[in-house]
């Protein structure tokens, strides 16, 4: 048995995987804000499995996916903004207590990673995929194989701070024009007057009622996921993009968007049509748990039982 | 003894490479035009190497790089057309003559493995390198590990026409602002009013002489790879991009304009800053030998004489 988290800005995800690759258990709860109470978290959320059943003497490996650099080969948490830390080693703060190896990966590398998994489930594996991230920031992680691809320092799939418009806006990176400044979660509800708790979603419903502001961030947003899918099929060549995130709660209104700025681009080059972008792109299921999938395969990447997972989970 | 053919435009390049991966013998030879000729430069080819003293009986394989696309798991080049070449077999084609085991590679992807080789030869492998070559079109090859990276379609590392200016030049490709648009050199040459054999080299004097059409387009070219340079590290986090193809030639002259354009956007912005892109690029030797040499390294890809070159050629 495997358990996989996914410590996110407000909540945890939590699953147990039995060795067939099945979810056996599920539980959701609050995330805590700063390094001990995120550490408190992660212990809560494996003894809030055992509450659901999940047999705790089985476990053999825990998983962590959390939103921040995670220093290649170890378990060091950098710049954790969402959660208040700023820098944790988060396998030495709940080895002790969980008694079982723990490993640490980027939350969007080990979404891609579940996703993958979770995609395959029905024997249709792709060559290579990408997930890309739509939360606060947009993200990708990119996995060919079963393997993801990591890169030299490890940050790969870093598409959001590509600039696609030197006229564009200003990013939080300090360059123009960037795809998180068009399609990220952040930089829309700040360029947003609406103070609610969901601006993209008060962005979509004021677009549609015709706020010219609102429709002219709604259409950057559907630009900036377009520019990164096609970065991500031309450099990266991969059959698939499934789009994750916050973001993704707009479902297919969102994919709509999408779809009509890449049938844009077909139109108006035979080289992007002969791409098929349109067909590649595809959603994570509302409620998916991917990323919590995806860290108990970067768990149990020490155990290698058997040939499938050894190939699922090696980076 | 393993032999490789770099098919270009004008000249066909040839090596030969020996169990160690030294290069033995060398010669460049006119490319035919169309599919007939091109196969007799192949054939001519090998036999000016052999003429050069390589030992004809030690030969176990050729390899090709070809300006086309390679049909994945063929030795089928369809649309090479700087070749007027629209459809050829040329394993089919040449094998019989040869009398050896015959590989094709796309030229760019051939020459990725080749710099990767040379720039190891001193033990000095990259983890993940891209090859950008800068022609009459732009286009990367990306090795990890000495693998090529070749994606779902044999189409990783297209960059040339990721857009990244909506109010940029028109592409042949019907976009606008693709990163081909501004740095290829055959966008470049279209826009300038010159008819000199060598319109990129006129582009550079011209701009050195004060002409403004001619700085547009210099300052185009530097933003165009730069942009690819971004999007290569950004995306698939290669440790190192090695420049090569034709607009190489201009040597330094492209480097300090590439450099002083990273430089601009690594003051806008802390993040690119971070990566430091201006010590990650650099510029394949004048001469250099990677294109044939890589296209050895394929066309070895079936014997595997040893770890090294296994690991060197499989894709």
């Amino acid at each position: 048995m495997k358990v996989g988290l996914d410590v996110g800005g407000t909540k945890t995800d939590a699953v147990a995987v039995d060795h067939t690759g099945r979810i056996v258990a599920r539980v959701r709860i609050p995330t805590g804000w700063g390094a001990d109470a995120v550490t408190r978290t992660v212990i809560d959320a494996v003894d809030a499995l055992a509450a659901e059943g999940m047999d705790r003497a089985a476990v053999r490996s825990v998983g962590i996916g959390i939103p921040g650099q995670v220093e290649p080969g170890t378990a060091r948490v950098v710049h954790a903004v969402n959660l208040g830390v700023d820098e944790l080693d988060l396998a030495a703060a709940v080895g002790p207590t969980l008694g079982v190896p723990v490993r640490v990966e980027n939350d969007v590398k080990a979404a891609a990673l579940g996703a993958y998994a979770l995609r395959g489930a029905g024997g249709a594996h792709p060559a290579t995929m990408a997930y890309l991230n739509l939360g606060t920031g947009v993200a990708a992680g990119i996995v060919a194989r079963g393997r993801l691809w990591r890169g030299a320092h490890g940050t790969a799939g870093e598409v959001g701070h590509i600039s696609i418009d030197p006229a564009g806006p200003l990013c939080r990176c300090g360059q123009r024009g960037c795809i998180e400044a068009l399609a990220g979660g952040g930089a829309i509800a700040e360029r947003w007057a609406g103070a609610g708790a969901l601006p993209v979603l008060e962005v979509f419903d004021a677009a549609d009622a015709g706020d010219p502001a609102a429709r002219q961030l709604r259409a950057g947003l559907a630009r900036g996921v377009g520019a990164a899918v096609r970065v991500l099929v031309l450099t990266a060549d991969v059959d698939v993009v499934v789009l994750g995130g916050g973001l993704t709660a707009l479902g297919e209104r969102l994919l709509a968007d999408v779809a009509a700025e890449l049938a844009e681009s077909a139109e108006a080059s035979p080289f992007m049509r002969s791409l098929r972008l349109g067909e590649r792109v595809e959603l994570l299921p509302p409620g998916s748990p991917a990323a919590a999938l995806g860290a108990a395969l970067v768990g149990a990447a020490g155990e290698a039982q058997n040939e499938t997972e050894e190939t699922l989970v090696h980076g």
